[in-house]
């Protein structure tokens, strides 16, 4: 954190390439990567983080784009690669501070439509819908879209042709031979891209652990049409990720073939649903879908419910069924749930709760990993080498994953050829910069980091207020409320009440000890200081005796908070005259 | 909750045996079966479990023995499986309020010893040790102790004969052919007793979702030796659970004939192993094991580092190296890390940050699943069939598992033909009732539940105490301190002190609104009181203004906590006289 990167322009700028990530690098979630050739920038995704329970209480967090405020006049475009939420999330505090015009595909701007309309509905920012295939020239860059197979539909690669070289970013990826909407990845573009010369490859690091390839997302269709045959009888409830329009696709093909009907149950699996359907990527006869206020017209074997919950989200469709407290539908024996999706590393306790809630609500629940319910939107090990041999990069940069998914995917290129000095681990916000004559260098850092977004308060993330929580979650708040007089002395009784804290009875006495300390605290300070109040001690010798008395009786690691009013003779008055 | 179970003394009491669970259904930990005949009572393991997000700040928690507590004179044994936490950490808190001799292995008792002896040196329970293969007559019971095999040396399980019926609890177990030890699960016992009529079958179902069998202990020596081999030069660290006392031994084993030295680090992992090896479970050549400080006389390629921190536990060996703050080791380019442990669901956390780490220090580290470095101590499902068929139980409760495990128990038990209506799934303080001449009943429960233990306080969990500090956990706490005299007016003015609150920039002259509404908010009760302060209304009145504002400002859903002090005329005249 040292050297910060001044920008000067001038001449030898404009021969000077910086790759800067602002989020994505050692971690998965807030996507957000920065070309800067001269005066001109690019942004490539704009994506927010769900927090873990290191930042309690948090919704969201997205990236700090501090260096885009002060370079907001640079800013040509921001493109966006799909429509997860890892990936345009951020948009809606991005769009209110920076104003740049959105590139992406239909499905993907039609979700950042759905976004902005719920969350920001007074901003229409300038879209321009791109299909893969297409190249188009921002400024100085020359940007071509290339189609690549993962969990959403309409994703898109880059390949950006810049004043010194050629850049390839891959986005997220896998690469299916048998995507279920037909639309490979293009190897054709990526091996084109590689055949003219690729200065630098950005590629998803997510599964670069996994051994092997990826398994194609039909494979799912093999496990329904299994399962819907085993569960013949019985009312079918599914649930996905609203956004896997390829899974809903799937859900719905066998269970047209198995003559049931489809209700969408909760708002976001509606919607995107709803928009999957009329932009022509979910392909499903209308006669199959049903409201779900209708389902009391079926059997129990003419019917699939598809919902959201597969993460435990706590107020989703299955959670709130697994508590028996949704409004359309009650569980019972008759019902087999499928968790169709895997567990976000994170989310494991919040459904395995889920699932056991389930169980005792009756039902049937398949959600066994040796099932094949879920497959990887991301490209495993043999994959990414494939990517690496195709681009034939000169630089590597690996990106979208983990520090461990990072250290492991430049295994990966060193084993495919690639020199270790030409390998990057680039941590946010540090500038990797390209030249004419010389090798690429990490050249010092812009601001980056976090920036929270805990209900519509939006911040620079604050440690102490998080490490603040953090500390009373653990033990709770002993408030010890003193009035005093502008002398120093008690004005009213000490008052202490507590939030979170847990004593045990044989310590139900400590409270007598409590007020004596600190009624004793006021008195002495009040000794000590001349006859003048000091609030600032006061706080501080309260802090310290009360505390003191916790520990010593063993009672409690209580957070202490000395609250401290002051009436002085003037305020006395005030107060006199106002009340009487 | 409706019916409690009154223990009528008399004659239609003596031939009826009940089996009630205190802890460890619906649950993996706090292990703690009750079986009571007359007024004679057993009790199988007292264990304690780690708690989740949701208690935070507790350190364990263990079973309410509060029905032990009341029948104290009853129990004629406290029988311990095996040495496992979640079997013997409720100890220490159940040796203070019930008297009862101790069953259990060398290695069991051992591990209690030192246990008791950090908790609670004054404590010298009357302790039995029994072998496995062992018949112990305790009153009106007849217990077999069984060799099990499992993830700790020396584990039994238990044929107890009952005036009513053979019980068999397996406690935990798998079938591993080749044990590291040699010691098989004694497949013959299980056989015999099956043969003489077992009425009741209680066994482990933690794998019940787990198809086929449960490799064996032994797997990890070829792992360990690919391993070793793989990583000749570098100096080898390796973490693991403590207690597993077989992966141990491997790693002694595969470091002699690699001519390395062995050098035990951290309190748990180094008194463990000693303990282990005084009483003959651990077999290491005292020529191979060196001390920690002596680790700098040898080279990389003749060392092996063994620690704790699988979990990704704060203060383990393994965390504090991968801090750089560990003060006998410091990794580097040249070191190689092995978690030689899966992960605990719920600590998936933890470790993936420790791992992250570990790579930022330079070193590698091996942890994937794929290259078999942990192999579970429970028997996966088709050895679970073959236990049931070994025993043929009339009767059969699936125990120690979440209630999905019990579930997918139930279904094989089903599977090998048990009728359903003979499985009972209990839950923890159910009874389940066995008289000579109908089939068994769930009748009526006892007091059940979690004590928390925080710190040295241990008392029964208060829910009100949790929930508030998931409350504060959440958005911080707002503290609003209002000193009022015996009228209801403000003797001092309004004190506002957060903790953990975030307020974004914005609305930063939230704080004058508040103050302001506080203030007003006295004022008017003050005048509707008809001169009578009412610190509970002013209490309710102040919360429920000042929340109004926060949300009304979309600014913060921190709780609000009013901490009201009275100044009584009479008090007011002891202050001054006291003060003055």
């Amino acid at each position: 954190m040292s050297r910060v990167h001044k920008h000067r322009p001038g001449e030898t700028d404009r021969d000077r390439l910086c790759f800067i990530p602002l989020g994505g690098m050692g971690e998965i979630g807030k996507n957000m990567y920065v070309l800067e050739y001269g005066d001109e920038i690019l942004v490539i995704d704009a994506g927010l983080k769900f927090p873990d329970s290191e930042l309690p209480g948090i919704d969201y967090i997205v990236p700090d784009i501090s260096y885009l405020e002060s370079n907001r006049d640079k800013i040509l475009a921001l493109i966006i690669t799909h429509g997860h939420e890892d990936h345009t999330g951020g948009l809606p505090y991005v769009l209110q501070r920076i104003k740049a015009p959105i590139y992406g595909t239909q499905l993907t701007l039609g979700l950042i439509r759905n976004k902005l309309q719920d969350d920001l509905p007074m901003l229409k920012p300038d879209m321009h819908e791109i299909r893969a295939g297409d190249v188009i020239k921002i400024g100085s860059f020359t940007v071509r879209f290339i189609a690549v197979a993962h969990s959403i539909p309409d994703c898109v690669a880059l390949s950006i042709e810049t004043p010194l070289g050629r850049i390839v970013h891959t986005g997220d990826f896998k690469l299916d031979s048998t995507p279920v909407d037909g639309r490979v990845t293009d190897y054709g573009a990526f091996a084109e891209e590689g055949d003219k010369g690729v200065m630098l490859l950005c590629s998803d690091s997510t599964n670069a652990e996994k051994k092997g390839f990826t398994p194609s997302e039909k494979i799912i269709s093999a496990t329904l049409d299994t399962l819907f045959r085993t569960y013949r009888s019985k009312r079918i409830i599914i649930s996905s990720f609203a956004s896997n329009v390829h899974r809903i696709q799937q859900v719905a093909d066998v269970s047209a073939r198995f003559n049931r009907k489809i209700a969408f149950l909760g708002r976001s699996m509606t919607r995107n649903a709803e928009l999957a359907r009329d932009t022509g990527y979910l392909k499903i006869d209308s006669k199959i879908i049903i409201n779900i206020e209708e389902i009391w017209k079926y059997s129990d074997n003419q019917l699939v419910i598809v919902t959201t919950g597969s993460q435990g989200e706590p107020f989703s469709g299955l959670v709130t069924m697994s508590r028996g407290e949704n409004k359309s539908i009650e569980l019972g024996e008759h019902d087999v749930v499928f968790l169709l999706a895997s567990v976000i590393p994170g989310n494991e306790k919040l459904v395995n709760n889920t699932i056991n809630r389930l169980f005792a609500q009756g039902c049937e629940v398949v959600y066994e990993r040796d099932r094949q319910i879920h497959v990887s939107g991301h490209a495993s090990s043999e994959e990414l080498k494939i990517m690496l041999n195709l681009t034939r990069p000169q630089y590597f940069v690996p990106m979208h994953g983990e520090y461990k998914h990072m250290v492991r995917h430049s295994q990966l290129a060193q084993e495919v050829g690639i020199p270790s000095r030409n390998i990057f681990l680039v941590n946010n916000g540090e500038i990797l910069t390209f030249t004419r004559n010389n090798p690429p260098k990490k050249h010092g850092h812009v601001q980056s980091g976090a920036v929270i977004v805990d209900g519509n308060a939006a911040g620079s993330i604050k440690s102490e207020v998080l490490k603040e929580r953090r500390e009373i979650s653990e033990d709770g708040v002993m408030v010890v409320a003193a009035a005093i007089d502008e002398r120093g002395n008690l004005a009213a009784p000490i008052a202490i009440e507590t939030q979170g804290v847990f004593i045990s009875e044989d310590s139900a006495d400590i409270f007598k000890e409590l007020y004596a300390v600190s009624e004793q605290t006021v008195q002495e300070l009040a000794g000590s200081m001349r006859g003048r109040a000091n609030p600032d001690a006061l706080r501080k010798a309260i802090k310290t005796r009360v505390r003191d008395v916790l520990r010593k009786r063993n009672s409690s690691f209580a957070v202490v908070l000395p609250v401290i009013s002051v009436k002085s003779a003037d305020s006395n008055n005030i107060f006199e005259k106002e009340f009487f």
